[in-house]
């Protein structure tokens, strides 16, 4: 393999495969029992999946060999008209022009790499944030640059420095506003206002990549930057299925301009053609149902329960050894010990101790917060979760 | 909407949007009865959908939530199993570092895309093309040249003027060997050895697309460049199972130089993190069953005869008006008229006639074929292939 034979993977070879990859690796090699916080699924239990096989059943019933041929690349109409009756229900109501059903929310992420970002255009990214949303960015050429965060999420107050020092205006500004992954903390309504503000005045898109959105389970809505915008065709909005109701299925949507969703037809059916159809037709019918917002109360009940159950581990097994956020939905939390302690050395030490998260550095482009660490709280029982924070304070000790 | 905004827009805009689409946008108005050669499909008969059916519930018993959680990037391990024990029983044997479960066989050549091309790099296309594999490579900034067929596929031998003329050597050669969309014609022998010995000496990546190769019903195979390459890092092979099981399952796979593939499982996590897991799982069930060989048998009949039907109505309807292709295998041929027609305006007529197909210069990004239309007889039987083709002749002579 020569350079040139792989130009693009020289451009951003090593950024997710790194820490992720070497992380999950160990983890399959493990044969003893592990309690596992690396992973931001659902929990198993959390999927409805006796639900999913009747309609299964209903849906090839009465849709017949049409459930498996080409679908249109915008999504299939029964699960447009579902979804957009589903969000008049929400703050997100949109209209029909504005959607586009993805294969998951990653790739609403790869479509506004697409077409919004050239080889060297400025993108400024959450730190830490999510490493896949940063990668594909990276693939088009982006130059990142990282701006801090805290518990009202990002510093938008630094952004206008950050700017000055870059010398020019960035292409794109990459956000998730609500319960981010990796920290679990949410944009203030403040911060949010004001993000806006200068995104008009930079014509910065904003990426607001939101998978968490519907699963606060504490605290009040805080509004979107969907809301927020009224339509302002800088705001590029990624949503999913992944975390609501199940990440196999591989069904998303972006919501943004009409003009903006033209283009990216035209980009979808470059990259896969259209998403696959039954799953699509499944999520329908779900939806047709009503059996979206019952399921997503029991997640927020069970999110919350087992959140706290969480945050009581942590202060039996971690007060005064570690910082750590208090999310008010999603999945996530963010766990910070001081300089001494290096989480990718723990990491190790953890798997054999039959616990497993993700190591911080995996969530910066530069390599950053190698003392905090990634806990999924949402796919662990309260008694694993314990039994798991227990095994995480005898690898620190260990270390 | 400025330009500044939409840069990806602007470098690609009104390929595959302008004739495709609008062709679908004014055959989604239509209400009366149609019989479209338009799509490249597999007829609804040829889907079997009720195994489906049966073996879904069997893969939901089996598996429970699993096949809705998040998957392997590199694909199901059930699936590769039995598409490495499937492979094996043909000239297409591989082994399990060379594989990659893609979204489709599009998604195998986005890929290629992201991997291989950076902006201005040559790649050299076969004229008429797949337009959605041009499309995309067009994406990465491509500097695409066209090369002519024949009825012995891409004409290799005028390459090396092309290179000289373009002034250096192409990154990528992008083909369809077998049975080409949209001209059903194979490439020769010959033909392939000559373009596996050319981009050895120019380093290009052969970007090697073959949905239709299993789908051969008349003559003797013809050794593929997975076989001739023998494992050449330089061949880049993108198969699917859409076109010999359903393309609704956006289920395909890429053969490929195991260093290639990590790069290629890099990129796919930042496109859509894994191809939807249901699907696979079917898939795999389907041939674990060993039902994949007795249906391509089946569909090779099936579609060997609709083939013969549609020559036999090309006879009766346009001997002596236009030429047409005699493919061996696959979807589709190639019908092309005196330069005094063109197709773009025959096929308004032919929709109020009652007939669909694809106008020819859908295939060429420089607007070439203007005088030729695609036709797919795969997805009609006999009787509505006589129907069609004589509503075809007649809209012919309305204009």
């Amino acid at each position: 393999m020569n350079a040139e034979v792989l130009p693009w993977a020289a451009r951003t070879k090593g950024l997710v495969g790194s820490i992720i990859d070497s992380s999950t690796s160990l983890l399959q090699r493990q044969t003893h029992d592990i309690v596992s916080f690396a992973m931001g699924s659902p929990a198993a239990e959390a999927v409805p999946s006796e639900d999913f096989s009747e309609i299964y059943s209903s849906v090839l019933a009465n849709n017949g060999a049409g459930v498996f041929a080409y679908g249109a690349t915008e999504g299939e109409t029964a699960l447009r008209d579902e979804l957009l009756a589903y969000l008049e229900t929400t703050p997100e109501r949109t209209s029909a022009e504005r959607l586009l059903i993805t294969s998951g929310g990653m790739q609403g992420l790869d479509l506004a790499g697409k077409l919004f970002v050239d080889p060297g255009d400025l993108v400024i990214v959450e730190a830490p944030t999510y490493t896949n949303g940063s990668a594909t960015l990276l693939a088009y050429g982006a130059d990142i640059v990282e701006a801090p965060i805290d518990d009202d999420g990002l510093i938008v107050e630094t952004l206008p420095e950050l700017v000055q020092k870059a010398g020019r205006r960035p292409k794109a500004i990459y956000v998730i506003p609500n319960f981010q992954n990796p920290t679990g903390t949410a944009m203030s309504l403040k911060r949010r206002l004001l993000l806006l503000a200068l995104a008009r005045e930079w014509r910065s898109i904003i990426i607001d990549d939101d998978p968490y959105g519907m699963l606060r389970f504490d605290g009040r809505h805080i509004p979107g930057f969907r809301e927020l915008g009224g339509g302002d065709p800088l705001v590029f909005s990624v949503r999913t299925f992944s975390k609501i109701l199940a990440p196999g299925l591989r069904v998303g949507w972006v919501d943004a301009d009409p003009a903006i969703v033209e283009k990216l037809i035209d980009a979808k059916q470059t990259m896969d053609t259209c998403t696959n159809v039954p799953n699509q037709l499944l999520s329908a019918e779900f939806l047709r149902r009503g059996g979206l917002e019952p399921h997503l109360d029991r997640l927020r009940r069970e999110y919350q329960k087992r959140m706290r159950a969480m945050q009581t581990s942590l202060e039996n097994h971690f007060s005064g050894v570690a910082t750590w956020t208090h999310p008010q939905g999603g999945f996530f939390l963010w766990l910070t010990f001081g300089d001494n302690v290096d989480t990718s050395k723990l990491f190790d030490v953890a798997v054999q101790n039959g616990v497993a998260f993700i190591p911080g550095r995996a969530f910066s482009v530069t390599g950053q917060f190698g003392n905090a660490l990634r806990l999924c709280f949402a796919s662990q029982t309260p008694e694993r979760t314990e039994l798991g924070i227990s095994r995480l304070a005898e690898a620190l000790k260990a270390l």
